[in-house]
């Protein structure tokens, strides 16, 4: 069914990426963008009016083009379906490195099924890169110049290149347990939001490992490495489109090794 | 003597970015791309044809166009100057990060005196940014736009965003010094090599701390952040210009606060 309407849903897809870049742009590295906290619980969990405006020029679009089905967005909450597809936004995500100014944040846009994820967008405006993958289609865009994704081969988890957000990587149980993974890797790199998902499906990194994550973290992000032969679960090996925590490798060697690692 | 000849200087500063660029994009994310590791202790750090080759063209193009200037470039050393005037070549700083694919490493140029930096550029060949500063200009260029640098207040350490490129920040002393500024900033971001001094004068963030950097690392980012406005020194608030411990600020108020948590 998906795929006899494949046309139709990268068009939108595309669409909702291009509006999203449009308005996250608009107030990227502005002087006077102000974040409130969403943060309850002392800490800071920013969000701006660009992460407000640019969910909903998407749901706007959603709403004229496909409005049965249903949105999960992280501004805005749940929209439900009537055609039993959902499309999950994060308008910014890494709105820290967003008000930073770093290029590392992105767009993500993914549209579910009841399985899962099937088709998932990380769009970077500022540096213009679109990485797509789902319904049999793996590419990067930049300007006019599309490049296939692929995953690549890592052989031995000590040759690894580990990607992660933030060293203090969610509860400290869970801070212990990425120790011993980042204690076997050649190299371990933080900060980099979804683009860390982004480099492993361009094969320039083999794994990355968060916790305490969103579904609308995830869900794009899953499509992405999924269609670029790359593999996506929790820390239990099972699927992690509902969030928590993640792991995603491109080599089935070092994703089992790590799994083992983190559950050792 | 120096702003007599500035446009002769900023034209073979722009003339050496451009040739860097071209060679350090030629391998950027090639997948065949490998590196040697130059740390003899048993950690990794990395150096491939890129950092050579990029800072070869660069010496050629001096020993071509300014042959009584001196060369201190990483990658192949000291050249000694017949002029007082010497370039300070980092082909490529955060070869970690070139060789994850993400795209805050940098290309790093200055010119310096007796006294230190007088001209400095960071170049980002992938996203295409050149920030630039020193005798009267501070400019932010990307494609055909250029932008004017200048570092933002903050106020108080309180409201500030630090960076830095990793969380072991040096020796455990230092760690331990660096945490009693983290612990007091609003958001601590990693991972970003010289693109944390780019961010600085372009106003998006308060604070950089970083140890055990060498010469070639931070002289280029002085000449461009203290023509945007903003300071750098080392941890005891001399010049910074050696290398060692290093503290850019946009705000004076931010750089004393965290000058005196450093030395506590």
């Amino acid at each position: 069914m998906l795929q006899n309407s494949s046309r139709e849903l990268f068009v939108i897809a595309n669409e909702l990426a291009d509006l999203a870049r449009v308005t996250s742009l608009k107030y990227f590295r502005t002087r006077n963008l102000t974040s409130d906290n969403k943060d309850e619980d002392g800490g800071f969990d920013p969000v701006t009016r660009a992460d407000r405006e640019t969910e909903m020029v998407m749901r706007e679009h959603l709403a004229q083009v496909r409005p049965d089905d249903g949105i999960l967005g992280e501004e805005y909450g749940v929209e439900e379906s009537r055609s039993g597809l959902t499309w999950v936004l994060d308008p910014i995500d890494g709105t820290r490195g967003y008000i930073s100014g770093t290029p590392s944040w992105g767009v993500l846009i993914s549209l579910e099924d009841e399985n899962g994820p099937v088709l998932g967008v990380i769009d970077q405006p500022y540096v213009r890169e679109r990485f797509l993958g789902g319904l049999g289609v793996s590419e990067l865009t930049r300007d006019d110049e599309t490049t296939d994704l692929r995953v690549r081969k890592c052989g031995d988890i000590s040759h690894a290149t580990l990607l992660s957000t933030y060293p203090e990587v969610g509860s400290e149980r869970e801070r212990l347990s990425f120790g011993k993974v980042r204690d076997q890797v050649n190299l371990t790199r933080y900060g980099l939001d979804c683009y860390g998902y982004a480099l492993l499906a361009l094969g320039q990194v083999d794994l990355v490992i968060e916790a305490g994550l969103s579904p609308y973290d995830i869900s794009a992000p899953i499509a992405v490495i999924e269609a670029a032969g790359g593999i996506v679960t929790n820390w239990q090996g099972e699927p992690a489109h509902k969030g928590g925590q993640v792991i995603a490798a491109g080599d089935p060697a070092v994703h089992k090794a790590a799994l083992e690692l983190l559950g050792s």
